[in-house]
């Protein structure tokens, strides 16, 4: 069949919309048609160049919500008309991983996923003219129907809107489930979050449905405040205004330093300012930012021997087939907001602009409506 | 009164085997007869000067063990006779960090201990012509007789041998707490211990209790082959004789990364590979040994973000008057070994020899019997 998608020729430059092959879904293969998705800085880390991963032409996008329009052979968990989300880590319930408590990093598509390919090695989208194009993140949303693997996807309720639990396939889960799974916060901890943007919105309300008693939002950019309050942020601290040492100053506003602290901006430099804010003796601090390539985090070994331990979390230490149905009811059941996080919407043809937004820093979350 | 003791009265220098002067307990504080005390790098790390907290003079010495002879008032929990081990850790029960499950590392004293003092803000010990004379760690074990507070005293069975129990004063708790209590390493895990001293032989024969199916001992001295498989080691890598990327070596010989790692050397370039072959999606590395002063470690933050943990351990995450006891107890019943361990005894009068075979690499552990 054909579709519309929004292609990554080359790194540096805006996607091109254009009409593409998509081969139909082989065995335990799932065809979707899209009908949302964010654009998330991961996409653009890649799009930039930035990304060493990085592989072209592709089809980029892995925050998306759809319809399955076709299953292929031996898939039995999905059927056609169901509403999916799209994972980008997938829950296979076999490999090793899957069957370690400890971990959500499902390896079982890993090395061909790394490769922009469906499990059997190739790709299911290409050029008019033959040329194939590689998928991303296992997902490639960016075009209006895609193919997933199965064990890829998360079964919803139908009455969630695209529009807005698209977003609970990256960034929702992410800063969510740093906290649920990840820290695992329990009732009454004080914590610390830097980098207001999309992801820490979602660790700050993630926080508050834990119970935190105290959410210290740290971010250069005091526009973010308003928001940050309304997901649940009690203090706020602007690096630029503090008088001395950074860390000094959160210990001593947390009451000797968080019990949590999260990154969310990728800075290594901030990385280091979480870890040692948290509090001597119990204090975890956990990267949820993804750093520029070669970047390294360091501290004194005494940071780690007096107690305080540093963790990272990818797609929030969630089991997507296992959580993101539960995610979307908390959504629904208005637990959890997403509505005034996402402050653009565009059509396809519009999605670069998409990506201007969040390079002016004027977005909190771009959403792509098919 | 007056005792004997091994004075470090200066930096860089041999201690001095002296008469000093020794004021009885004050409420809440117990004069303990030292019967005998290990020789810990810690101890040589504050003699060298290399420790920047070192102050001098000083009576070091924190591994000890020896019998009550007088309490001052106010002591309810031990009573003359009792026969105890010195806590540079204390566990008063009741500060905010005792009250926390998630660490060991009692506050109640921190401060005064730090600066060579009782809790009173005064020291016990002194000059025959006066001169005050600082305790260390809170503990002075190089000193026939001492003087701690009630709450860093544990109190062990009398049919324990004290030259064999002292060494449960730092060495053994460390190396079988870091498994124990912060690791807490399960049953059928694979582990690797970097440096096969007198810690990490420690944390081999905890692993071996706590039920390792794979215990890996990583080394440049062959010499420390024989003893570390005694102990439980399964599997020796000499890096020099690795052909290319030990990490890749290790995580290849663990089938995938460790479940846990260990760094008993305090060398920041081992701690950083102790991070890295520790097992994608789950893996934890502890640091144990002890960095040169302004050294720093570092990793790149994609080793945390896909499951590696960073954590370090003080004391093996032992409370004191809790869990040494019960050490003790597992000498005594045959499940941990100590003996062979304790390479070298002498009496006070040699101690300098002790640091001598510490430097030459001749002993495991050398313990001063009084």
């Amino acid at each position: 069949m054909r579709t519309r998608a929004a292609v990554a020729l080359e790194a540096g430059k805006p996607l091109e919309i254009m009409e593409v092959n998509l081969e139909g879904p082989k065995a335990g293969e799932v065809l979707v048609e899209i009908k949302a998705t964010g654009i998330c800085h991961t996409d653009e880390f890649t799009l930039s160049g930035a990304d060493p991963e990085g592989m072209f032409p592709a089809i980029l996008g892995h925050e998306g919500a759809g319809v399955v329009v076709e299953v292929g052979p031996g898939v039995t968990s999905l059927e056609v008309g169901d509403h999916v989300i799209p994972l980008y880590t997938p829950e296979c319930r076999e490999c090793d991983y899957c069957l370690n408590p400890k971990t959500n990093l499902c390896q079982s598509i890993r090395s061909t996923q790394g490769q922009g390919l469906m499990p059997d090695g190739t790709s299911r989208f290409s050029m008019l003219d033959g040329t194939p194009i590689l998928h991303y993140m296992g997902c490639s949303t960016f075009a209006n129907h895609t193919v997933l693997p199965e064990i890829a996807l998360a079964k919803v309720r139908k009455d969630a809107p695209f529009e807005k639990i698209c977003y609970i396939g990256c960034g929702v889960t992410t800063g969510i489930g740093a906290v649920i799974n990840t820290a695992k916060a329990e009732i009454g901890n004080r914590s610390i979050v830097f980098g207001l943007g999309g992801i820490g919105l979602n660790v700050i309300q993630g926080l508050r449905m834990a119970g935190a008693d105290q959410i210290v939002g740290v971010d250069l950019n005091p526009s973010k405040v308003e928001m940050a309050k309304r997901f649940g942020m009690t203090d706020f601290v602007n690096p630029t205004e503090v008088k001395g040492d950074l860390v000094g100053h959160l210990v001593e506003l947390t009451g000797g330093g968080a019990d949590y602290t999260f990154d969310a901006t990728g800075n290594v430099d901030v990385m280091r300012t979480a870890l040692e804010s948290a509090h001597k003796g119990w204090g975890e601090s956990i990267i949820i930012g993804v750093a520029p390539a070669g970047a390294e985090i360091s501290t004194r070994p005494f940071q780690l021997v007096t107690g305080r331990v540093w963790r990272g979390t990818a797609f929030g230490g969630a089991r997507g087939r296992t959580d993101v149905p539960q995610i979307v009811d908390w959504y629904m059941d208005g637990k959890i907001e997403i509505d005034p996080m996402i402050t653009h919407t565009m059509g396809l043809d519009d999605i670069n602009k998409g990506f201007d937004l969040m390079h002016k820093g004027e977005s909190i979350r771009s959403v792509v409506v098919y």
